[in-house]
């Protein structure tokens, strides 16, 4: 049987996750769990470089985020979930690899720049913050991932990586680590209730556990085509929010929601109402399973336990091996 | 009983000790022992930090220069004596502190450019260099050392620490930890032979366990007075680096090598041998001790294990405090 090839991906627990997050991460990784062996990450020290100032919140989240991958679908039995950490190595690589990083290489990185203009407000201009890049690698690299799942805006990361890579291969004239490949995936990227990026500080979100309740409250809330002022109007899907989220969560009705809107045969509201309906299907069972596990913590702490060991295990060879290339041993 | 306070201070172990290194640090170390509770520290992620290129060097000199401690007085009874990477702690707390340090803090430190400057050949314009101070920060405070042994350059470092100190207290309203200060010593600065400082890459320097042979070779080698040409003429002591060697290793024989060198009663050549005699009386019973530990390397070891026990339980309290201060448990 050939071996599955690696592929590593986390999460930075710092809020609670979103049907955007289900869209254009978690769903992929529940279906990457079946033709690569994964490794699932509670980036929580990555959190805390942009959160410090609220580190409270990362430890809730971490664990909520967790509940919710295992609801829609990430499986423990296929997939190893783990807590950033809780896996010591990491720091240890970020340190080791930080020896041979030029400063010049993580002030040029793209994301760094972009990052300090978007999150002002958060005083990012630390230490650890500019050292982002390089913990990432090493989370990467322990793991000898193949393939990582990124958007287009994180390929400068995984290019320093491999820039890391070589240049350790280089110092110590010995390959130990695996120069990983994007996974660019066509994950569509799901707007919020507004039309603006999903996000919770504009407050257009759907959570992964939304209440029945609020959920039908915020799918009426969203806006739809501004051309069609009357049910009698035509509409265009193309132009419509709510469209594209019957495309994502029910395709097959793509057509015949077209169709309704196009040749005025639904008004909005009802379409609205309509689309509610398929979302309170798709989230209330996860919803319910959750609750179950919220109350049964130990049954969480047990996976995350399972996961940081069978993480540290590989971790720690890898690092034996850079260790004993660099002859620290 | 009154609590002792707490010193912590660390050598990086990237060559062979030096007589140079004894008088401008170990004899402090072994008479500090008596007074304070001291934690003394294989600093060997600083060590890489400049030597990254040559790692595997670290390892050999980390205990050769234990051994070196050990023969000269460093007296495991008393004091803590571990190395740095053994100690997970330094990491964590590393990263910890990292979060909250701005990046101007570093580069305005004032040792960062004086640094770039003389190691220019090391490259040494590392992400991992740039932080130097704020794991020197984590070493000082997982202890709560109430002093640090300082010459004047490591000054910055020191108020460098203090602010980070003020700045954790500030956003988590809490203090966790102890503002370190100076402890400024009035230990004299042994110059090499040739009368520049004394360095391995200036070959002006008598090892710790420097051989017999090798001894009086060296001191005989040593520039004296250049205005005293001949036996007969009368020199200047107080421009001759042979007297201050007597003053440091034989300081009731100042007033009788005045005499000789003022009053042209010995020449320097008879001068420098009782020098070497002197220095080998100093040096040679530390060799054999040392070439006795050289032999039990597990003895050296379990001094070390002890070490790294001792210091992780005052460590691992210190960061759990940190921890549970930032709600991070």
């Amino acid at each position: 049987m050939k071996k599955k090839k690696i592929v590593l991906s986390g999460m930075r627990p710092t809020d609670k996750l979103h049907i955007g997050h289900w869209v254009g991460a978690l769903s992929n990784w529940v279906s990457l769990q079946n033709e690569y062996s994964c490794f699932f990450m509670v980036a929580d020290w990555h959190a805390l470089m942009s959160e410090y100032k609220d580190s409270s919140r990362i430890g809730k989240f971490a664990f909520d985020n967790v509940c919710d991958w295992l609801v829609y679908g990430v499986d423990p039995q296929k997939s190893i979930i783990f807590v950033q950490s809780d896996v010591n190595q990491h720091l240890e690589l970020f340190l080791t690899l930080s020896l041979i990083t030029p400063l010049g290489w993580l002030f040029r990185c793209p994301t760094f720049k972009e990052q300090m203009k978007q999150l002002k407000d958060k005083e990012i201009n630390t230490y650890a913050f500019l050292g982002y890049p390089v913990l990432q690698a090493s989370d990467i690299l322990l793991y000898r991932a193949n393939y990582v799942p990124v958007g287009q805006d994180q390929l400068p990361h995984l290019e320093l990586c491999r820039e890391i890579v070589r240049r350790f291969h280089t110092l110590y004239k010995n390959g130990v680590f695996v120069e990983p490949q994007p996974l660019l995936t066509s994950t569509s990227r799901l707007l919020g209730l507004d039309g603006r990026k999903m996000s919770k500080s504009y407050d257009n979100f759907i959570s992964l556990d939304e209440e029945d309740r609020t959920l039908e409250r915020k799918v009426l809330s969203m806006f739809t085509d501004p051309q069609r002022q009357k049910k009698a109007d035509p509409g265009h899907p193309q132009n419509c929010n709510v469209y594209t989220y019957y495309s994502v969560f029910q395709p097959q009705m793509k057509d015949e929601v077209e169709d309704w809107c196009r040749n005025a045969k639904r008004g909005c509201v009802e379409c609205k109402k309509i689309l509610a309906g398929i979302l309170r299907e798709f989230i209330a069972p996860k919803r319910e399973k959750k609750r179950g596990f919220l109350k049964k913590k130990d049954y969480i702490y047990d996976i995350l336990r399972e996961g940081k060991a069978k993480a540290e295990k590989v971790a720690s060879e890898t690092l034996q091996e850079a260790k004993r290339t660099m002859k620290l041993l």
